[in-house]
This record gives structure tokens, C-alpha cells and sequence, in this order.
């Protein structure tokens, strides 16, 4: 294997670790929500900074293969790719947090008792960035696009959650009920742009497999 | 001029352009909450159409020059910075639609009287989003300093304007006004990450002229 085929390995390697890492994030901060655990949440900020560090190791790593190797072609899609795919697993990582640090604020008050869809919402969402890795890992842009196809069904999702919170909060006079309605629709927010990044992933593997740019409607259907 | 440093120049225009028509697409979203004036949205969905076409012809410049051109130092940075800003545009496009789509909503209803400390809000956040093309159209990192120095302002005015709001929800049993309370929050939200994006833009500008990558409290101070 040549020397630059094995950098191009290792920096695959390298976010498909990262991934895991917000992958992580996610799952421990939506416990925080569900499972009411402050203890987790130090877990949470001490992956983060992990991820950050990695970010920029990642760009670093991705300038350096460019400058001395020259690629072109899909080695070059591959690492421009990444270094898309790179700041968005940051950008994951930060909704995580917002998720943990939205779940310690609901700690505060007695639990709202249904939490409506979400749960639900959080398995389409977890599936989502998980195959969205996967795609990424294996170059699968089957999978890629099969992921691309869920965004619908998680746009849905979220405006039931909406719905039926904005409900709760018009049939109450009760200031907690309206703050943990509030802090429950952020969640939702936030896991719909988790779902967002998942999408930027495939589409970026798209690209990077076929060279073919399905941003903005331009998806194959 | 060498043809390589016209297209870089080029290609430097092409997104403070890009810039320019985002900027345009913030002012009037802004318009469309402020001065309820459903017309504008438009504007807005026109604009946001060729800023998408500019994303993905401004990424596939930026490939052909580095593949044609094979650069390194400050020009590779500059290449894969404006990669990076280019999407930074992109998504304060979609924030500008979001803002825009919520206006439309807000029209539904009567005026919720005082906006809070919005049109302020939105005086910074328009600045730092201004300043933040400047900066990297004069490769100015001083003026990104002053730009990143400003996102704790941001951050302040949207928590006053979150506790304003809540206390208009808690204070009410109107469907309507628990309605438009949540929408200027959602407002403010996109506003913030407008503030967000700028800081990116200056993030990036800084690593461009100096090559130091400074995100996630590597900042000078």
C-alpha cells in the first residue's frame, strides 16, 4: 500500500472513530432527558472536547494530504469530503450538549409526564446518523440515499411533537408546565438538525462516490 | 497577474457577491417579521434559490483549482476557507428562509406589540454579519477579533429577550399570544446562529492570514 493510501485510510479511520464518539454524545445526552441522570452529563463535556481537538487534527491532517500529495480526482473529493464531514460531526457534538445542558435545566422541575414522540423521534434520528456513518465508512450511497429518504418522516415527527406541546402549554396556567413544554420542543429542534447533519453526510458521500452534487433538489429520485 | 491568482481573485469576488445576496435575504426577513409586509417573502425565496446554485458553483471552483493548481501555505488555506465560508453562506440563507417562514406565520395573527429587544438584536447581529464578509474580503483579522468579541453581547440579548418572552406565556391563557411568543423566540434562536455563522466566517479569516486555527478557545485573548 502505498504511503499516501495508507493516510487516506487512517483519516477514514479517524472520523468513522470520531462518529463514534458523537454517536455517544447523543445517546448519553438524550439519557440525560429521559433518564433524568445528571452524573452522565460530565461524560458528555469530556467527549466534547475530545471531538473539538479532533476537528481540528482532522482539517490539519486533510490541508497536509492535500499540500503534499496533490491528489485529484476522488482521492480529492474524498478529502474535501471530509473535511465537510468533519465539522459536521463538531456541529453534532455541540447539539448534543445543547441537548445534556437542555436536560439538566428539566432536572430542575418534576418530570413532564409524556414526552410525547420523542422517544420516537430519537430512534428515527440515531438510526439516521448511524447509516449515515455506515455509508460513509463503506462508500455505500444506497444507504446514503435510503437515509437521505427518512428526513421526511423526521420533519413529520417533529411537527406532531409541536403540536401536541403547544397544546400542553395553551391548557395550563402553570409556569413549570409551559418552561418543560418549552425545553422538550428545543429537544425536538435539536434532534431534527441532528437529522439535518445526517443528511449533509450522505450527500457528501454521494458526491464523493459518484462526484455528482445532489444538494438543493438536485437528488436523484 | 498570473491566471491562477485571477480566478483566486475571481473566486474571492464570487463570494463576497454571494455575501451580498445573503445579506439581502437577512434584511428582508427581517422586514417580513418587523414590517409585516407578506410581499417581501418572495424576495427572499428568489434569492435563496440562486444563493443554493452559488454554493455548489463555488465548491466546484474551488476543486478544479485545487486539482489544476495544486496549491499550497496561504493560497490552499484561502481555497479550503472559502470552502467553508461558501456553506457558512449557505446556511444563513436557510436561517434567513426559516425567519422569513415564521413571519409569514406571525401574520396570522394580530401584532404582538412590543418585538422585546429584537430590532436590537438584530442591529448586532446584521453588523457582525457585515463585518464578517469585510473581514474576509480585506483579509482584515483585526476586524474579525472585534466581530468575535461581540457573540457574548449576542448571547446576553437573547437570553433577556427568552425571560421577557416566557414571562408573556406564563402571564396569558391566549392560544394566540403563547403562539407568537414561541415564534419571536424561534426568531431570536435563528438570529443567534446567524451571530454563530459570522464568527465561523472570522474564524476562518483568521486561519487564512495566519494559518492559526483558533476555533474552540484557541482564541487569542
Amino acid at each position: 500500500m502505498r504511503h499516501f493510501d495508507m493516510e487516506m485510510t487512517e483519516l477514514k479511520k479517524k472520523l468513522v472513530d470520531m462518529a463514534s464518539l458523537v454517536q455517544q454524545m447523543i445517546t448519553i445526552s438524550i439519557d440525560v432527558v429521559v433518564k433524568r441522570d445528571k452524573e452522565l452529563s460530565k461524560e458528555v463535556f469530556a467527549i466534547e472536547r475530545e471531538v473539538n481537538l479532533d476537528e481540528i487534527v482532522v482539517d490539519d491532517t486533510c490541508l497536509k494530504l492535500i499540500a503534499l500529495n496533490q491528489p485529484v480526482g476522488s482521492d480529492l473529493r474524498f478529502i474535501t469530503s471530509a473535511m465537510r464531514i468533519n465539522s459536521d460531526l463538531e456541529r453534532m457534538g455541540d447539539e448534543a450538549v445543547n441537548i445534556c445542558e437542555t436536560g439538566l435545566e428539566l432536572l430542575e422541575y418534576p418530570e413532564l409526564k409524556p414526552l410525547i414522540d420523542i422517544p420516537k423521534m430519537v430512534i428515527l434520528v440515531t438510526e439516521m446518523v448511524k447509516e449515515s456513518i455506515e455509508s460513509f465508512n463503506l462508500s455505500d450511497i444506497e444507504l446514503a440515499q435510503k437515509v437521505l429518504e427518512k428526513d421526511d418522516a423526521v420533519d413529520e415527527i417533529k411537527r406532531t411533537i409541536f403540536k401536541d406541546l403547544m397544546e400542553y402549554m395553551i391548557c395550563t396556567s402553570d409556569r413549570t408546565t409551559i418552561v418543560r413544554a418549552m425545553d422538550l420542543m428545543f429537544t425536538a429542534k435539536r434532534l431534527e438538525r441532528l437529522g439535518d447533519h445526517a443528511t449533509n453526510i450522505c450527500e457528501d458521500v454521494i458526491f464523493m462516490v459518484n462526484g455528482k452534487d445532489i444538494r438543493h433538489n438536485n437528488r436523484p429520485n
